[in-house]
């Protein structure tokens, strides 16, 4: 008989899991009290937090539960390096139906420690629950070492904007999901784990970054945030910007736009930052500049090649 | 047209939310980035999570959106005063469905303020989703203030058994309520809103506990986590409880064991310690004792008046 939630029964899961997790020395007391506690030298903490809904943020058929898991991870840390922190520890809350096969759970857990890893974070607690749907909350945890955070509200006029990792390969990786294809793989890959460049968000900081944020929700919502956090207006240089010959093909399949993907796709949790010209960092790719506001253009605007963007600039949730 | 989260949007919501929180002066960088960042100025953080899933821990006929937001608040607040710490901040995490008036997104986010009020926390972020079913994630965090953090594995043989706050009263109210009753009203209410005696966790590490949590499982079971944990038999002794009156009446009309309520009803989140006889704070009941294992009774044991207990010790949550 397969074993599941049910009977296993929350304490078993929860000693199944604890048992793999290895702590780091910032880890003070982990997981098996009320509450962690862990070591903040630094006397300041980076704290993020995001909720994952099955059917809206994965789909058991498209992705496994390690995806999930590397999902659920990757999107919280990649909040904390585009703060310019060092990711350091998290904690999950999980919900999930009496009837789900405990390995399931066993692997998404595998899939957060492993994520983890490759930032040098520990999990240090967590909660488990019973839902009709599953549910993954995860709150993730870092530090500055030392330097100012990098915040989106930074941004000066003259600064050049730059991104380092992907744009719009979650998106098409979705798009070709939602029409029952499961090619090309490097995009469906990418829509089920994304690779946020972990270690450029502490570099940018020590760089000078004026401004970052994570690509979340779309290249252009996410400037927008910048933009109007800043009260600047941002221009992208689409010349600037490549279409990747994956998005092509799929674009190629689908009839979609491929720009688009790159430009509206969120969920790759690429880094997109500000800088004085000289001091963008190596690797990452200049694609638009910021300027003051004025009448025509309002502080807060994102415009493409100097125009307003027509379609939807990215992800609305609660929409249907 | 009733508002709904549909039409207010993610950001509509995260902006209505936001506009009404105050920030105590640790907290650096507060909701609106992507992340936030907290003053740790002990070097130590005190980190706890815990997830809230419609029909499992609520349900919307029995509980107000205000009385849903004060509860998970209180839950998270008491696990951090369990430790010995004081809490300092929250984040939120928020599924509900479309249709889902945003006054009772709004009404459960004032129930958070309001309880994080009591204890002088902040609410420095948060992420809000679509969800078939209302979730709510909560992660709250405490400053030890150069204490050491009070462990479940401290209870030493020769300490007394001592709690404070309540026990069995929102069992109670929850079994009215399940049969479609809503009186007695203090149970009823007690179900709705818990009263943790947060003051009394870190005064309790301060008079020298030896070992604490918070009973959410229930009086039984988690002196069962403590024993465990400490390696030591726990002893309750019935005659000092007492079982108030609004208990006897839910257990008379109901059928239900008055005592039962006491020393297995969980969600009440009372505290109960360890401590040497002579530092018993003021306030806080006496109701058991630690000793050693033996062959009879192995450590881990939890006795009731010296005899095994019979039923069920508390919650087992993914069990139906």
């Amino acid at each position: 008989m397969t074993e599941t939630l049910g009977s296993t029964g929350e304490f078993g899961l929860i000693a199944a899991v604890t048992k793999g997790l290895s702590q780091s020395e910032d880890v003070l007391v982990g997981p098996g009290d009320d509450a962690a506690v862990l070591a903040v030298p630094d006397g300041r903490m980076v704290i993020t937090t995001d909720l994952l809904v099955e059917g809206r943020h994965f789909r058991r058929d498209w992705s496994s539960a390690y995806d999930v898991g590397r999902k659920a991870a990757a999107q919280n840390l990649a909040d904390v390096v585009a703060m310019g922190a060092r990711p350091t520890a998290l904690v999950v809350g999980f919900g999930g139906p009496a009837d789900l096969p405990t390995a399931w759970a066993l692997e998404l857990n595998q899939g957060l420690v492993d994520e983890c890893e490759l930032v040098g974070a520990s999990i240090v607690g967590g909660d488990t629950v019973q839902s009709d749907k599953i549910v993954v909350s995860v709150t993730a945890f870092g530090s500055l070492d030392g330097r100012a955070p990098v915040l989106r509200s930074g941004a000066r006029p003259g600064d050049e904007v730059a991104y380092i990792g992907r744009l719009g390969w979650a998106e098409a990786g979705w798009t070709v999901l939602a029409r029952g294809f499961r090619s090309p793989r490097a995009v469906v890959e990418a829509h089920r784990r994304p690779q946020p460049p972990y270690a450029d968000g502490p570099r940018a900081a020590l760089r000078g970054a004026s401004s970052m944020c994570d690509v979340s929700d779309g290249l252009l919502a996410d400037l927008g945030h910048v933009a109007e956090a800043s009260q600047v207006v941002i221009d992208v240089h689409t010349k600037a910007l490549t279409v990747p010959e994956p998005l092509q093909a799929v674009a190629a399949a689908t009839g979609a736009d491929a720009l688009k993907f790159v430009l509206t796709g969120g969920e790759d949790h690429a880094l997109v930052g500000t800088f004085e010209p000289a001091d963008v960092p190596e690797g990452w790719t200049v694609i638009g500049s910021v300027a003051e506001g004025n009448e025509e253009r309002p502080p807060g605007t994102v415009t493409v090649d100097g125009a307003p963007y027509a379609a939807e600039t990215g992800h609305a949730h609660f929409r249907s």
